[in-house]
């Protein structure tokens, strides 16, 4: 009978802002209860959301060196809470706890659910028509891929009005099950954490929000026993890395 | 604050013989503690081991009979306890609770911690060539699909002798590392439970256990608050069905 | 100079109801007149209509015994007379004769004449959805693969009104072929057999009968003199197996 | 009970040498009685066997021509009697009767009997390795390509040591079962006619002849009461086209 | 530094008139000035245009045989200057110098600079909708590939007006990007060329004209240095060819 | 008659050390003589040396910068001198000239000389066994993807030991084509600019050299008048990025 110890995890927002941090911190709280320890912080510099490659490529070293000091810290496992996951890739080179990206997560937990999911994103067309297909394609699963489809918020202003952002995601949400055929959504953003459930009232099909998927997938990895995949991942060979932190 | 009701599981084993889930409950109890509430049941009908086509289809209609009482019984999820995953689909359509095979959920969790997995399965190489490469194919990750080894142990010996059991398997899991170049291991059957820690040990490799991964996926699964998949498993119309139980 | 002995085949009706035998068997007679040796037979337990994957896993152990009985009877090949072919592997792992499903062998046919079949079902979109995608996948031809559409009939309602079932299938072919771009049209469900010609006179596109092409594939396989594959489907091994009949 | 007309089918060798049709004739008068009522004929022009894409764009223009003639001559059906169906869609474009390719018939006739197929063709590895390959991914059924051997026996010396032809095939069919996982062999040459039996006895594993694959599906299309599939093959449009025959 | 030396390309025109050829030179003239020494022929038999498979199976023994030549006239590379490519891998196992078509060239370079290509052709869909899609599966790039749309306009039509022509062409283009999602349009018709810049104007999307294409990447691969790949196009076996010029 | 401007191309040598440049601008001034105008510089951030996930996240926010400059600093056109393409999407959203990746560049020519290509890597099996998969499924091009190889030669002794680097590729070159059936083989890495011509010599087969490859295909990317694709690569929104350069 063990049961003391719950296993104590890190959320990476990749983004500036910390005022989200506090949020998201209650709303996992309330969501997860004791069952998870659970620490959120965003990094000191990259973007104040993440919308473009370019975003990507700014936070990725930050969330990287978050990760590594996580795992000193005592972290038993570590979030990239975005649905781009950037630096998933470098920072599991580099340590030995389980780094789960939020995409990731949703996509897989789709899997495990429906037979065909659509992405539906906050943001307009333009930004969302790439980068999720390359995702899945990289990812491997484009047989279960129905379609992308994007919402016309911008990342900033999902918490503006709350009640606007989800009626614009739900309807999207509808046309993706209705028109492409899918029979799950997963958000695209986690920008949007906890409206997963209105927005499965709305449309009656399965919503799954990335954030609670890789919380969830965190707690399960956690749970394994598994070793480091230091096959896949392996430590970066030492040399000289010059980096302006 | 929440936290006193723990996810109450069934984990079916769809074989006949029921000395097994004696010992699969004493295992599940020392690993996942008081966190789940775990059952283990065999049926009454069916095989004593899975190792064919011919054998899911003797198993499907009394794991989809037994998925369908234990919703009325209370439990809020089922494992479907083997590889072959028997009868999932049809389980889905009748229930409103999640259905997980072992199979489908240790596939997913290697795609989460590595690039490629390889299956390795206990029975001999003819029953596992074709098997296994249907089921990754039809789940559609065949991109990360590196190989399948059968170690030549029948189903029902495993436990006979269980170091010379270990050895074998982990002589496979060895060449799927070496020579095929995976970097996960899949355990390609439930009667290989509790095998997948020595097994790390002796490859060095992450090892993964379906029936823990199925189990963590459960509890996972039950942390969602997702609505059932209506669109991809309907609700079978009614109609006259006759069968012999 | 052979020609003395022509094929002896057995289509089983994977469904309850007998009252098809009688008029599949007189429509093959007229059809293949004395090229074809046919009995048609349906199974004793099982669902009345097969509409999802419940329906298949109720009817498969019943397919596999007929199956199995049917190679002693001395017939040379085996029809598996419905879309889903249910039991299909499992009976080629327990015969020396080819066992043929109708749903394999309209899609193989398919892409012998054409680049991009749809499939068309009586059924609603809700059951026509999944199955058949997943089909297709398991069968590794998703390459050429157009859509699915379903008509909105009930199965057990085909015959009922077949001048109305008629049309709605028409329509729906019709959409498939010039909205979705499909070249060939296959029919989703053995109940509509010997609709195809009327169909074609409609939409001026071939239309495959699956019901039809089952028993021309099982014919094309008696003259090949190919022995048992017993790699893909080895002997299931001897041990206990319980089944309630 | 109809029984009187039988397929009329013209089998083309779209080599030069006529002395294979006579031996072609005979073999398939013994192996399909008075099933099927067939011609074999080669071509005028052209290669005096088909051993690289060279070869193949000097043989279609002729196997086009005779296929528009065997229409006018009253033939039911034309198979394109080489591996790597010379001319096949051009073919289809020209005339309402089937037009069954070989290679196309054999490799469609493995995916009925099993799970992986590999291509054993008699020449060198040199002149196998990327031809197949394309004939398969342009089908779309890599998902059960396993792989390709050569034997290294040139085409027009297939015949002059049978024994050994026999022996040196017999080898790499062995090799593709055992080593690659092949679990059904096709042979990648029509000049292997006949051999397919003793092949079986030697390797225990089916082995699919592609001339006699597509005379037993050209039969099947026959039996089919399809019409011509315009969409994928609409009728050249009338125009000059000047060609020295 | 060397620069006296400028690539010498032939651009072949798989087609017999010959008006085009001059109207093409000097358009190449303009476009690439002194950077390549160009010439463009047609052919002496053959289709009018290229519509069809039949019109390629025509073209393609002329093709090869004037590549052949024009190996030995000196030139350093040819351009095959047809979507279709007609006799592409036949060209390459007779000659030691690269031979590009011009619709492989436009596809590759469409993946350069995009995440997904539409392929806009003048024809008639009917004529579009089967040759396009089997060309990318045969180019193995279909995870990139759009759609295909034809726009009405037979090739030999297209410069009778060519106001209307790039009118129709635009309106489909527009709708490649609009509701097929395109990010790329390559056009499906070397006798497009030229319309590429006041496309880009219309549609404000990248447009790709496969005969500059091609004429693009002949010059590159000539200053690449690399020897002939007579793995993937081995020279053909020295034997009887007989063929009417 | 144009000719006078040739393009200006920036290659961006993604790493620390800048001894490399001047030997690299030096061999491209050999090569191209006067037909590009060619700068070479490192960045003064990031990694020694690419051979990690790490490296290129570290790597990538220095060479997006670098790339906005390139274009304000009158380059036509930038390489990125890297397999690994660090940073190009990001790279591409900012700026309105062709962003060419040397890893993309290379693999692309492989589709247009052979069947089949295999990545020859210096590094060890474990560094190149799971990055360059990723990027040939990120390109959508597995088909034709062969094999990947290490020599176990660390990038910064590449040049140390030239020959015995030489002979080391040479001999996983010449398994890639003997064993895994290559026939083009891609050099996985730009350290090694200059070796093609000699392991062509070597094992006989075209061998790419990325670097080469990636200005050949800047040149002709700026010989093709093409518009920005501002769909696949919208420009980033402007909003605050906070970054410590």
């Amino acid at each position: 009978m063990k049961k003391e110890k719950v296993p104590k995890i890190l959320v990476i927002n990749p983004i500036l802002q910390s005022e989200f941090d506090k949020a998201d911190k209650e709303f996992f709280l309330r969501k997860f209860g004791s069952s998870l320890e659970i620490e959120v912080e965003s990094i000191d510099f990259g973007p104040a959301s993440i919308e473009s490659y370019y975003d990507e490529v700014l936070a990725a070293p930050f969330v990287v060196k978050k990760v590594i000091e996580a795992e000193k810290r005592g972290f038993d496992a570590v979030v990239i809470n975005c649905f781009l996951n950037p630096g998933i890739h470098a920072a599991r080179e580099n340590v030995n706890i389980p780094v789960i990206g939020a995409g990731e997560a949703a996509i897989l937990m789709a899997l495990m659910i429906g037979e065909g999911f659509s992405i539906v994103d906050p943001g307009p067309r333009k930004y969302v028509s790439y980068v999720p297909p390359e995702q899945v394609r990289k990812m491997g699963v484009t047989a279960h891929f129905v379609s992308v489809r994007g919402a016309g918020v911008a990342v900033l202003d999902i918490t503006k009005n709350l009640e606007k952002t989800t009626k614009m995601i739900g309807e999207q949400a509808k046309l993706a099950v209705e028109e492409d055929g899918a029979d799950v959504v997963v958000l695209g953003c986690t920008g949007l954490v906890g409206l997963a459930p209105r927005l499965q009232g709305l449309i009656n099909t399965p919503v799954i929000d990335p954030a609670v998927a890789a919380l969830r997938m965190a707690e399960a990895l956690c749970g394994m026993d598994l070793i480091p995949n230091r096959i896949a991942y392996p430590k970066p060979p030492e040399k000289k890395r010059k980096f302006p932190f």
